[in-house]
This record gives structure tokens, sequence and C-alpha cells, in this order.
């Protein structure tokens, strides 16, 4: 389940949803990639183990680089700091840095993270077991990113004295951030969009994430969250029985019946797992996810979801229609498949290890405070079960340790973004914590809306956020400038 | 050979040398130690990889703590980051902690760096083969500081609120630097002495290390330097023949007699490393390392070395006498061991290896700015040697990846004090970055003056550096709890 952070982290990934065209120029730095842009995507070699010499091996880490509006004279470049996923979908669905290159004559670099996409460093072995899955950190990503960094101001030519930006959104947001705060030699700045740095240990309530998402559904339509918070025990009253199933598995239009226990666990599992990604992805847009979404489409949803009084069946009958809205708004699907929920692009494999390592993030329902059944964050039983899938065991409190917790005043040069509707915002820094350690919040954003192309749709706060970014990135690259002017 | 660090880092460790007597105390964190102060020595289970999760062995790493002078209210925590070497030796040996404990109302605290003294990841095979000295890096030892100082403000009543100050010398003056850089949530400032950060790639000429020895012995007495540039082809002309070799060990007084061109390469080597040693250790007062020293010992050397124009033999007679200052000054010894000059206390095992890998600092000499023979920087050659030891090879660009070379300024309050007596001063911050990125030099400093418990022959200005210190040390304190009380 998604609040157990044992499937991976939902960075929602639109694909196809603004593309430009760029005219194709010259330059060596230049060539086509999947219609957004121009990008040349390159290889670099790394070390596996940056942080031990024994096993001296290395592998191929994919980058893309898009120089169309770089300057050498007075330039910056745009890291994006990959995620867990491939690293293409992120350049194609992280449209604000192809919207500001100009104005900041900047070059965009798009880097993956290992494990991920291309980058295994062990090849198709890469996910073999707890060996070859042990270089799978944030701290060896990082690494990477350092190396590399270095790598392209010493071969492009320009590149050399030039201002660098981290930019990520989601996991893509934290390692931007604790890549300022690790590597502040390399980054003037960064960009950490919907980024829940804060989502670790006690630092903010376990509860807090499924609020959001409650709140998200009660704001969104009349009766709406109540209607979910009812539909659970509709399903377990009909859970009873063999009939009761079958009936379940054919209202819900599953593609495979129900028998069990444990299929109606998984069955439950899931409908979270969908108002949670919907809670993410609700856009203020019509967009195409792993099947096409409207505008609004919690708002959809809930035109199904306004009565929590009818009886069982007529409540899980308009649940199948809220699911709909979700898995079939093309209309295209015969049946609702419960074992999938996101796009094959994010590296589920990679991303469940790293849940069951570092990237401990607790979760809980209560059932009143949110629309969920009530279920407690059970570290030891998190634990055991990482521990039959990977053979590792979590160390929950690494995280706070090395990157700081809230503890984190002495850094500088970082927007922390948030969207109001993104239950990620509950583990996110939405507070001003110094004067450069600066909270951008957007009251109807959703999932690092701000990180996505502009549209025509976009409300107005999505477009003040992005505009103070740009202004705090200009300030940064200013900054690094003069400090540059006053070494010569 | 010192200059090809393939042997330990040389810290010098004067022992006995200001043992105070402290009352004892009652109370849970007071026993007493070697004499000096009131120590506890504790263990804390660490793991042996905190960058890896397959592995999940812990080992025990040792620390000491004295609290004498410790205040629970606004009191402070001195945490010396523990370099290669027992850090009982460092305890008894950075008496300026000691000194200050009581106007900081500080604990001290002293943490063993690991495969030193008795922190060994896996006991007596911690130095068996790559594959277990896999997990001595510095990274590795500055994440054990991290969990140690948590576990500290975990358990210690009182410790909690309090701000630590990493104080260290020579590599580990590196280290109190570096855990400010990357730790910042943990300590409020460093103080970092003789710490050569800048030693690395081509961040400083590689040559300057041994030019400051040659300057020791230029101003310590007329000819000195040039009597000792003038004994290397003294030597290699004798060696020449068996008659020659002969003649030198006897008149050198050499344990073992030498036999071939490899032994004579390793007499200079010995040799060498003997003025370095002194350049190091260059104290104004009498001092006591593996052998008693006179104060100035340079000084005393250089009575001997006073003529580079006599005959071969003269010369080297001359040297003779030069080294019995250092090897025989309580006239104990009844010849001269070339394989031996320093303390073994030293872990000079875990300092070829950290040498080998991350720790990799180029020296050379020209034989024209310096009193050596020429010897390039040769990291081909120095790979291969590191190769056929350890089965590793060095990454010599990685530190200034992790660290920043020189490209720092964004990060705060670390003073970094250097002698300029002490060779590795070539290597150290002696200019301020920022304001609260400091230099401070010592005119009559050797290595990490500072740190040593005051002395009634103590120059002024070391006097005056070390209350700079307190006075920057006191600043951070007191900025920590303006900062608490804006909190609450």
């Amino acid at each position: 389940m998604v609040y157990k952070a044992l499937v991976p982290f939902p960075v929602v990934i639109y694909k196809n949803l603004f593309i430009q065209e760029h005219r194709a120029e010259s330059g060596m730095w230049v060539s086509v990639l999947n219609g957004r842009g121009h990008t040349v995507p390159s290889v670099l070699d790394l070390k596996v183990d940056h942080f031990g010499f024994t096993a001296d091996e290395t592998f191929k880490q994919r980058y893309l680089i898009a120089d169309e509006h770089w300057k050498k004279n007075g330039g910056s470049i745009l890291f994006y700091t990959g995620n867990e996923g491939d690293i293409t979908w992120f350049c194609n669905n992280t449209g604000f840095m192809w919207d500001v290159a100009d104005q900041l004559k900047a070059m965009l670099v798009f880097a993956e993270h290992r494990y991920y996409g291309e980058s295994l460093p062990f090849g198709n072995k890469s996910f073999k077991d707890s060996r070859h899955l042990n270089f799978l950190t944030s701290e060896q990503a990082l690494a990477d990113f350092a190396v590399l960094i270095k790598h392209l101001k010493r071969t492009i030519p320009g590149a050399k004295n030039q201002p660098v930006i981290a930019v990520g959104g989601s996991y893509g947001g934290m390692l931007a951030a604790w890549f300022r705060m690790k590597y502040p030699h390399m980054v003037v700045g960064a960009l950490a969009a919907s980024a829940p740095i804060w989502h670790f240990g006690n630092l903010v309530p376990c509860g807090v994430f499924m609020e959001i998402v409650t709140k998200d559904f009660k704001r969104s339509g009349p009766n709406c969250s109540e209607t979910i918070r009812s539909s659970w025990d509709a399903i377990n009253r009909f859970a009873r029985t063999g009939a009761g199933l079958r009936w379940l598995s054919e209202a819900l239009g599953l593609c495979t019946a129900l028998t069990n226990t444990e299929d109606v666990q998984r069955l439950k599992a899931w409908i979270s797992e969908t108002w949670i990604n919907l809670a993410m992805v609700d856009y203020p847009y019509e967009s195409d996810f792993l099947q096409p979404l409207p505008a609004w489409p919690i708002k959809v949803v809930c035109q199904y979801l306004k009565n929590p009084s009818v009886s069982d069946a007529q409540l899980l009958q308009n649940i199948f229609q809220a699911l709909n809205v979700y898995y079939n708004y093309s209309g295209q699907a015969s049946c609702l498949n419960i074992s999938e929920t996101t796009t094959s692009s994010l590296g589920t494999q990679g991303w469940s290890y790293q849940a069951c390592t570092e990237m401990v993030m607790p979760f809980c329902t209560n059932g009143i405070d949110d629309m969920f059944e009530p279920h407690l964050w059970n570290l030891g039983e998190f634990s055991d079960d990482c521990f039959k899938q990977w053979g590792v065991r979590p160390r929950p409190a690494w995280i706070i340790t090395m990157y700081g917790g809230k503890n984190i005043s002495s850094h500088t040069n970082i927007i922390f973004s948030n969207g109001e509707l993104d239950p990620w915002s509950g583990g996110g820094v939405t507070k001003d914590i110094t004067d450069t350690l600066v909270a951008i919040t957007i009251p109807e954003g959703a999932h690092h809306l701000d990180l996505r192309a502009r549209n025509a749709f976009d409300p107005t706060t999505v477009l003040l956020a992005r505009s103070l970014e740009v202004r705090h990135m200009k300030q940064w690259i200013r900054d690094f400038y003069a400090s540059l002017r006053k070494k010569h």
C-alpha cells in the first residue's frame, strides 16, 4: 500500500502534455528526444561505490542535455536531480525547466538516478539480491550528480564558470535540497518541489498524508469523503460470504475475481491508492497519466459519491463509477486490474528497496481525521516485510542523522515549493526557515504542479509561484557572477 | 616516505607533557584515565557500513568523556574528531580542550576514529585485506561521529539542548572542518588546527610542504639547510662502493648495516623523514615524543650543520650528530634504526590505506626550493604501489568532489589555525575566506601547537591564537542559545 511506502513513491508523470516544437539547432549537444525539445542523451562512467574502494566497478549513468537556450556568456545550468524512474519521463514532464530556459540562458541537464531507467549498475542483475542493490542509496546518487557536474564542467566548453541550480520534484526534490545541503560547492541553489524531506521519523504526524487526501475529497463535493469512508464497511460486509465476493468482483468490474480475505485486503489497498493518486494529480486541466484524466478529476469522481447512506450495493456501484474516472476515462478498459495503479516508467522495485532501507516514511490512519480504515504505523512489521522481500532492514533514523531533520537553518538558497492539495505537502517545508530557505505554497496545487509546463488553465497561484521561483534563481545567478567578478 | 604519504600522516603526539591533577568528582561520567583529568572510556555500537544495507554488522567505537567542568545550564560540548591513532593519545595531548573546559562550561568528548586504537570494525582481522578495509573512509568516520553525538544527546541528561563544537588537529582537523561542512546540524562550529584540507589534487603546489621544512632549517642556523642539501650527494658517493657502505653504516651508527642501493634509498628516506618530523615538532619548549627533545630542536640540530663545504666524511659525521638530537637526546640509544621514525600509537597501517584511497596528497621536491633530492610526484607509480600493498587504487579527485576543494565559502563557523613553521600549513587555509570561515596563523607555531596544553614557554602568538579561538567558540555558543530562546 502506498501509505506503507512499499510501493513506489508515486511521482505522477504526464506524457506529451505540452510538447513544444523547438527548432533544431546545430551544435554538438543537440539532438531530438521524444519530441520534447532537443536533448542529447549521454552516458558517463561512474563508480558503483563512491564510498568504498574494494569494488572498483563502474557503470554507465544516462543523462540528457538540451542547450537550445544556453548562453556561454552569463548563462546558467539547470540540473534535474533525477528520481525513481526513467529520466526521459522526467525530462518530458518537467516543462517548467523548458519554459524558463530562455530567460535564464540555461543549459538543461537531466541526470538519471542509479538503478532506474537505463542507469543500472549491474545491468539486469541490478535487482537480483541485496548485494547487488547495496549501492542504491541517496548518498550514492548525490555523489553521482557531483561527479557528473564536474565532468560536464570539464568537458563542455563554456560550462566551467557557470552557476548550476539543482531542480527536482518529489523524491527528486528531496535530492535537489539535499544536494545543495551536502554539495553547496556544486550548486548555487536548489528548487525542491513537493519534497517531503520531513516525512521521516517523528518529524511530522504519520497521519498527515491521509488527512490531506481526505481534505481534497471533502472539498471536491458534498459527502464525498464520507461516502468513501462508508465504503470500507460495505466491502467488508459483502466479503463475508462467497456470494458477496462474487457480487463485489462483478460490481467493481474486476479482471480477476476475489476469492479470499487477502484478495479483499488487496482490493481495499488498491482503492485507497487510487484515491491517493487522484489527490496527487488533482490538476486543473485535462491530463494524460496512465489513462487520460479530466480536469480537477476529484470533482468528477465526487459527482458519483454524494450519498453515504444508500444501501451497500448502491454505494459500491457508485464507487465503481468513481474508480472508472481514474481507470477508464477513455472508455477503453474492459475490466479493472487491482494489481496496477501507476505507470511502468517508475522503478517500483528500486523504490520498494529504498523505502525498506533509507526512505522509511511512516504512514497511518485513524478513520476519524481521514476517510480510510484505521491503520497504525508498525515499524516492526514493516521491517519484517522488508527483510522478507529484500533481505535488509530499514534504518528509520538514518535520514535524519544524515540530512538534519528540522535542524537545517544553516543552509542557504533552497526553495521548498508545495501544493496544498498534495498529500506530500504534509511532510514538506511550508514555512520560511530563513531568508534564503524559503517556502512557496500553492493553494490550488497538487503534486509539483509548478514543475509542469505552463498551461492555459494554470491557476494564478502557480503562476505566482513560478515567477517567485525564477526570481530566486536569478538572484542566485547574479550572486554567483558577482562573487566571480570579485575573485578576478 | 612521508612525502609520498605512504607512511602515516605524522601527527606528533607528546605524552605526559602537561598532566593536570583534577580532583575526582562523583557522577556517572567520571573516572580516571591516564592521569590526564577524569574521563570515562565508553563504547557505542555503530554500523560498520553507514552507506549500505547488505552488511548489518556493528562494531564498538570507543570514546572518552570528561565532565568535570561541564554545566548543564548554559554549557557546551567540545567534541574531538579523532584521527589516525589511539584516542587516549589524542585525549592526553590536546591540553587546549582541558584548559578551556572551565570557561566554556564544556563537557569534553574524544571520539576514536574507526580502524584505530581499539575501534576495530573486524577486530584483529580489520586490516586483513581490502574487503575488511573497505569501510575505512572519512565519510564513514564522520557518520560515526554524527551517530555518536545523537547517542550522547539522547542518553546524557542535560546534553540534548547544548551546542557541540568539533575540535581536531591534523587529519582530525580536516575531519572537524568537514564535519561542520557536512553535518552543520550536529555542530555549531569547528576548530580545525593544522588541517591541510587543500593538500589534494592541484589545489596547492606539491612542493610547498618540503619548502616549508627547508625554511625551518634555513632560519634555525647559518648554512643549515645547505649542509643538509649537500649531504645527499655525499651519501651517494659513499654508496658507490662496499667499503663506502660499510663506512656509512658505521659512521651513522646504524643498527643494521647497509648492503645495497635499496638500503641507501631507505636511509635517505629515513633521514628526510627525520628532518620533516623535526619541522613538525619544532616546539618552543622541551618535550617528549618517541624520544625526549630539547626546546626548539631544529636550532639544536643546526648547531651541527654549519658547514656544507667540509669533506664528505666530516659532513656525514655532522649529520650523525644532528640525527642524534632527534633519536638519542637521552643518550640511551646504542644504534639508530632506520625503519622507525614515529610513535607506535599512530595507526600506520590504517593511514597507509587511507593515503592509498581517499587521502591522496601529492608531494614533490626539486632540490632548489628545498633541501632534498629532486623527486617528482608520480601518481601512476603511487597507484601501482598502492595496488601492490592494498589491492586498491587511489581516487585522487574524490576528496575535492566530496568536500569542495577551494570552493567552500558557503559554509560557516570554521576556524582554520596553522603554525607557520608547520610544513602542513602549506596545504592549509591561511587566509580568511569569509567573516565566519577564519584563518589564524601562528608565526612561531609548529604542528597544531595551539591544541597543546598551555606552557610557560608558549610564544605570545600562540596565546593570542588560543584566545581568538575561544572568542569565536563563545560567539558560536551565544548564537546557539540565542536562536534556541527565539524558538521557545
